[in-house]
């Protein structure tokens, strides 16, 4: 566990934060959407910089990407695929095979109950089915006075969280792509104020980090 | 006039661009646009680095914002109020004053043939009553081979422009501000592909300029 920053210290409240790769025209995900392309028409482009770029400031956001987060909140679709599945429910272990890159508690937000299924790793997924605010205190529990809570996706939980005065931060990757369709972020979350705390630049995403008001 | 900068010496064609100021959520302007408030609800803010803001980013893209432009395109409402305002179409001179910003000839797309107005400091306001492509070709002509068109706005004329494959290079403002609503820039413009040119970011805004393809 790293230590708390300094302006950290005696804050005894986790901070909930958010990133997300947003479409220039402000999709996370392409249009039809299907199980073999859960991310949509061209959807998957969102993520080149995070898989494919080897410019130094995409390369440092990925390094730093987890180091301060103690719990993860998703949603039930970014954990698996839609109910008429072939795979049944109850078997699904998540996208990520049996080492997701969490490390860390994982709260899905669902309306079916499950026992929790520990992964390789640290990462343990926790069913949730009373709702975002429950999830997050659950969260905040687990992640302690010194690390954060992240808000993994997709873009419901993340404009829910938006909507409900939930997120401090939000950090949006602004990917140089047009998507025409697909799950809009900010989608009636309101006009809450923001502020930019940092920005970093790399031909394959512009990668802004805002303060929420709460 | 300045002098071509190298690349763009041997090339006959004006390059065509717009700039353009966006919230996060995709707005260039708010919801509820009146006469009063041209730019809807909290619209204003969106040119707020544009006025306000003394940080040094802000300051430079001002200052070259107009340097290669020789002629633009702006459509009706970026022009003049709505027909049912106080002040007959044919006496109104844009909302710029005697000695507007452009210092060029402006083709206004409208559906009312007009005179030329010409004002103050070498900005001449045309009247194109045949479309986007016919004003463009007039401005491409008006302009010459070594400085650049720029569509002026509003966002239905950019985004005009963008369909048609008319634009070789968009400069957007996101401007850290989440509007709800209004004129959303992208709207029904396809999926072009864009190229991330520049990047220059202040607390008021991240500039981003993007190559579109053609």
């Amino acid at each position: 566990m790293s230590p708390a920053p300094p302006s950290r210290l005696g804050c005894m409240s986790p901070i909930v934060r958010s990133q997300i790769s947003m479409s220039l025209d402000g999709f996370v995900a392409g249009p039809d959407q299907t199980q073999e392309e859960p991310l949509g028409r061209n959807g998957e482009a969102l993520h080149d910089w995070m898989f494919q770029s080897e410019h130094d400031a995409d390369v440092r956001l990925r390094e730093r990407m987890q180091d301060r987060t103690g719990a993860y909140v998703m949603g039930r679709n970014m954990f698996g695929p839609a109910r008429d599945s072939a795979v049944a429910a109850s078997e699904w272990r998540g996208w990520w095979g049996e080492d997701p890159p969490f490390h860390a508690p994982v709260y899905v937000l669902t309306h079916e109950p499950r026992e929790p299924v520990q992964m390789e790793g640290g990462t343990t997924f926790h069913f949730v089915t009373d709702g975002l605010e429950a999830a997050l205190a659950l969260a905040r529990e687990a992640a302690g006075p010194h690390l954060d809570v992240q808000i993994a996706g997709g873009a419901s939980v993340v404009n829910q969280a938006l909507r409900a005065g939930a997120l401090d931060e939000l950090h949006v990757h602004i990917v140089p792509l047009l998507l025409g369709g697909g799950a809009r972020l900010f989608d009636g979350v309101g006009t809450p104020a923001l502020e930019v705390v940092e920005t970093i630049a790399s031909p394959a995403a512009t990668h802004v980090r805002y303060r929420v008001a709460r």
